[in-house]
């Protein structure tokens, strides 16, 4: 897992985003989102810890969501609902289908997939039955899936929650929502990683959130790294979780607790960190290539291989530009089998930062956004025969640009409409309550997104008001004079203008009007 | 809770369907669903229950899902989107921003809330930290997050998971979606109460789900007939838990029942029994308003006004003739203060069931599919200063619609698209990867949603053969005489006519005759 850096509500599984040019083909981009017509303050939100009784049983209770979590309100689900939108359109856009599982599983369906993050698993309480566990990512359910339904290829999305007993002091959210891409099924080799970078890349542009790196490796290369400066096999995974570090902590430092925590003799952990400081584009896989130590292990040199080819396809789908080598890049999940990736970003909104020399370890702190890898072997964990399906996947976070949209709509003094209203109905004079319901009848059976005050009575002046507080273009009015001429007053709530419309076209009029 | 009937995998929260007129405004019908245009059979699903061995930890273990859930597949998850799409729209309509809660709340923030249904709860493990338990619907969430950022006005839906404890053997998921609609703050009488029941109409039409109604009490008309009967405060809720059973089980049934349980005289529960089994039209609220007891007692009145002025307001909005008041209909919910309504079938599509004069008893078999109410005290008992939100709203299940579209999908033998892909990129000749993979890049990025195999050389007839397995409509053909003459050989897979098309006009020619 990457460094961290906390503004807002910060979460290292999330965007940050800052304006950037879009892509030709954004239909509906994130700024058309922030910068959305609208006319009031943004939607009041607040948390509100305090002690309070609880009716009949007199009884302090703090009034709070748990620890690690948090409500959205509507102007944050419109918010969402956009950025969410723009994930799925790329999933579909690239041919997935979707699937859907349980929020917990059997416990042993978890146990042993995670590494050591496995301590921060959900467990539900025995009530009874089953043992089971809150998912901790949907790769897992996805594999159990696969063997479970006996099938062999398959791309799908899926836009869930997931859980993670994390430490919301660092800044991270114990529920939070993970966008996954997946391509499960025998390929020629790295088509369906090409693809999945090509959609990271697609994503991350279209949701502008400033310069951006994809950090590539493969665990076959870092493995074979390891054997050739002389680390056992079996100390392979210790030493991983403190390489892992390098985007946090200095080098010195991973030196340290690689020779503490390992036991290896300093000479060996000099040589792996000559390696794994190393990133850069196609010279680095050229450089290695030609390196005697490197060439001499078949493993790392099938690795480098496929990066070359990898690296080629990555050029014919235009997102090369993006895409850094980076050998110290080993990502904490146990599940990877090859090709493994990272997407960080350049900058932080808050705290431009300007990439020098092609270091990307010093750029990791403003947080990991999206990563993902191969994984070959999981499916046949599940499965009764062994029976091998590889896959290859992306997952993406969208905390961090849910808060980053937030905090712009915040700041533009503009809120985000909450609802998609078209028309209110209305009436200036008193006694029309059941006029408004028949009129509005007719506009929800023709398919018009219409409210009316909850009022026997209301007065036209906050009747308006109503609108422009929640954004509502257009005001239906009825009366005496009205109903006799068999008309409706149709007021546009921006530019005041009324016109009398044919209660007959009304609904076509505000369809027009409003599409 | 009603009675049920199982058939697929049935669920008392959830909908049964038979094709139906359909309301003028239905924009995309479920029937656009079930017979939308497919080429092949329904993609493969089954649930595989089978011992496996895992890796290396060479251990027995079940793979399956916990107990009461199941996975959707891409094609239930297509039919799903297309139901919650018809749910959702009709939200939007009304006028409704939506909230998020998370999927566990402080145990004690549950406590209290849903009467002996309380023991269903599920319950986190104490892994060090809050006491957490899983929502087990969306409204005491809603009114909590109301209480928490003092909000005293809002029209907010939710569709979500809630999670049971029930007993999967009667035909009942532990895990399922609820989708409420609900209207928080002070209005005039009844008006926002007319509205949910309006919702409950439209949905329930626009589901195609055949013959409904809409059952409609009030607890305060409930309490005061106990009240007039001779039954004391205190046993009102043991009494209403019994009369709750009585579309379930014959009155004597629920008679014999009352007298155990509640230590009441024989009398005194024939009383009861003599109002409780009355339902009907207007006309039952008449012959209330004219029953000596009842119109001495003060709380019985006021319900048996507000429902008349109710059932004025749902003949303006065109509903009430699916709507009987049932003197019967207790609800097992603490926290009903006022109308309480559930909607039932009126007959199943696999069993025909003729309603005979008017007893709606006999129907509730066929299973509650929507449900709501009245509950103007649950935000108080959140707030430290007890204030007020009343509230009401409307729940809908929609697990059953969901299973029972998906038998119709199979027994059509057509498949419904998983995906929305527009073209397939295809060469007929070898050494075109690059080519393809250059090509599908233009279309991506023009928006176009593209797919090609992950083969290097596929041959032609597969590449065809896929696009009707999953149908995809069109075909981008691209060869050494397309490439020299700067076009794409465009094919309709359906008619096999093929033209070429100017490379630069490709993407609108695809938007064009897929739109």
């Amino acid at each position: 897992m990457a460094a961290r850096r906390c503004f807002l509500a910060p979460c290292w599984r999330i965007l940050a985003a800052r304006r950037t040019s879009l892509t030709a083909f954004t239909p509906s981009s994130l700024s058309a989102v922030l910068n959305c017509q609208v006319t009031t303050k943004a939607f009041l939100h607040q948390n509100v810890t305090m002690p309070t009784h609880c009716g009949e049983q007199k009884k302090n209770f703090v009034l709070k969501t748990p620890k690690g979590t948090r409500d959205a309100d509507p102007t944050q689900m419109a918010i969402r609902e956009k950025v969410l939108s723009i994930v799925l359109n790329c999933f579909k856009r690239h041919g997935a289908g979707s699937i859907d599982t349980p929020v917990f599983e059997l416990k042993e369906t978890l146990i042993g997939k995670y590494g050591e993050d496995s301590k921060l698993i959900y467990d539900l309480k025995d009530q009874g039955g089953e043992q089971l566990s809150l998912r901790y990512d949907l790769t897992v359910p996805f594999a159990r899936f696969l063997a479970m339904n006996k099938i062999g290829n398959l791309k799908r999305y899926q836009i869930s929650k997931v859980y993670r007993r994390d430490n919301p002091s660092r800044g991270r959210y114990r529920e939070f929502y993970q966008c996954d891409f997946d391509i499960a099924g025998h390929s020629d080799p790295l088509l369906p990683d090409a693809e999945c970078l090509k959609i990271m890349y697609e994503i991350l542009s279209e949701l502008e959130l400033g310069g951006f790196l994809i950090k590539v490796n493969d665990r076959r290369l870092l493995y074979g790294i390891l054997t050739i400066c002389g680390v056992p096999d079996a100390k392979f995974r210790t030493v991983c979780t403190s390489i892992d570090k390098l985007g946090k902590i200095p080098w010195d430092k991973v030196r340290s607790e690689m020779i503490e925590e390992t036991d290896l003799r300093p000479e060996t952990v000099d040589r792996v960190g000559e390696y794994i400081r190393l990133n850069g584009g196609l010279a680095i896989l050229e450089y290695l290539w030609n390196d005697s130590m490197v060439s001499e292990n078949t493993m790392a040199m099938e690795a480098l291989n496929d990066l070359k080819l990898l690296h080629r396809y990555l050029e014919i789908y235009g997102v090369a530009d993006k895409v850094s080598f980076d050998l110290g890049l080993a990502r904490g999940l146990d599940y990877y089998t090859g090709v493994i990736y990272e997407a960080v970003l350049l900058e932080s909104p808050e705290e431009p930062f300007s990439l020098q020399d092609g270091d990307t370890s010093k750029i990791t702190k403003f947080g990991s956004i999206a990563a993902g890898g191969r994984y070959d072997d999981l499916v046949s964990k599940f499965d009764v025969n062994g029976r091998k399906v590889p896959c290859v996947g992306i997952s993406i976070g969208i905390e961090r640009i849910l808060s980053i949209a937030q905090k712009k709509a915040q700041e533009s003094f503009k809120s985000i409409r909450t609802t998609e209203t078209q028309v209110l109905v209305a009436s200036a004079q008193p006694n029309y309550l059941e006029e408004r319901m028949k009129l509005i009848t007719v506009l929800w059976d023709s398919g018009i997104k219409a409210e009316m005050l909850h009022k026997k009575n209301p007065k036209l002046l906050p009747q308006l008001h109503y609108c422009e507080k929640t954004g509502i273009p257009l005001v239906a009015i009825i009366g005496e004079q009205e109903l006799k001429d068999g008309v409706v007053k149709l007021r546009d709530v921006a530019t005041r203008e009324e016109i009398n419309i044919p209660r007959e076209y009304l609904a076509k009029e505000i369809q027009k009007r409003t599409s």
